[in-house]
């Protein structure tokens, strides 16, 4: 696949990279300003190309905003999806580690997508979504059963949670990050010896 | 003070009551539509009152809009929480049992307010301090440290998000609430002897 070799206007780029460099455009906005506050006419002019282009690709606005919002998900399930074959409890360690990692790193955006700019257009739904893909990519991981999902997609939330609260911290007041990981490990441990 | 005695038109309501009423309706209209959709022509006429009354209560859209979402907050939290002077065990009992009815009861009020049209109100922090109320009250009725707030408050998630998959099942389906309730009350408990 041709590869765009540059951001500027007038590229000629592939429907595919054309389709990405727009999503890419959105996303990017989105942390800015509210979803339905996107104006195509900004992100036509950010790309370099007409407003009806930008209709050729998403023929309407709200096929455009579903789209930004689903690249998001999208982006933050692979950041924070473990590696395949590694054993379990290394996986579990991945999956924490690089969830607070996409959270502390990008904490505006996350908080943007899930409770605020672009949670108009995720609804329940769409935060549901995210979550549980994320719960069930962990009981897969660690070969837990299938009745564990309730536990395990509330304790996705938790995580979550902590993670924010820990990365809205000043740095000299955080805990130490593995003693985070060690704590969110430990809680799904003793939420499966609990019962579901 | 003065009670409406009619929800109709042209009731002479005290400013107090007025207020009230104004927010009861932007309350009502929040589980259908986003906030910023909320049209205060159609408020005003639904209170029977002149758009430039309504602006005199509330000067700008956003000040409505704010006092709309406050007012949500609050009536969550006035929900949800436990009866004072019980012993901390039925506290905690009552404060899930209050969530979980709560979510169940009114579930897309409470998805639109945390994670959809209310969100971007709210926005990160607006959920943050509607579960930093809520974590706050738990801890001061079981008599917990200080230090376990990270823990209560990413707690309140996990109930939170049980209670929403919970809800969103058919009735045939679920789990007896006693059991989730005893599943979320015995979680706090492991969580505690975890360390924070």
């Amino acid at each position: 696949m041709k590869k765009a070799t540059s951001s500027g206007a007038r590229t000629r780029l592939s429907p595919d990279d054309r389709r990405r460099q727009l999503l890419g455009i959105g996303l990017s906005m989105l942390v800015e300003k509210p979803i339905q506050d996107l104006s195509l006419d900004a992100v036509a002019a950010e790309a370099g190309i007409s407003r009806s282009l930008l209709f050729h690709y998403f023929p309407t606005k709200t096929d455009y905003y579903d789209a930004v919002v689903g690249a998001a998900v999208r982006r933050v399930l692979r950041n924070i999806s473990p590696d395949e074959g590694t054993t379990p409890e290394t996986a579990l360690q991945q999956f924490i580690e690089r969830f607070y990692a996409q959270i502390e790193r990008r904490r505006p955006f996350y908080l943007a997508l899930v409770f605020g700019t672009g949670a108009v257009a995720l609804g329940g739904e769409g935060v549901d979504s995210l979550r549980m893909t994320a719960a069930r990519r962990v009981i897969a991981a660690l070969s837990l059963d299938e009745s564990t999902l309730p536990a395990v997609h509330a304790w996705t939330a938790y995580v979550e949670d902590r993670a924010l609260y820990w990365s809205g911290q000043p740095k000299a007041q955080r805990p130490e990050l593995a003693a985070e990981i060690e704590h969110c490990a430990k809680t799904l441990h003793a939420l499966m010896s609990l019962g579901t």
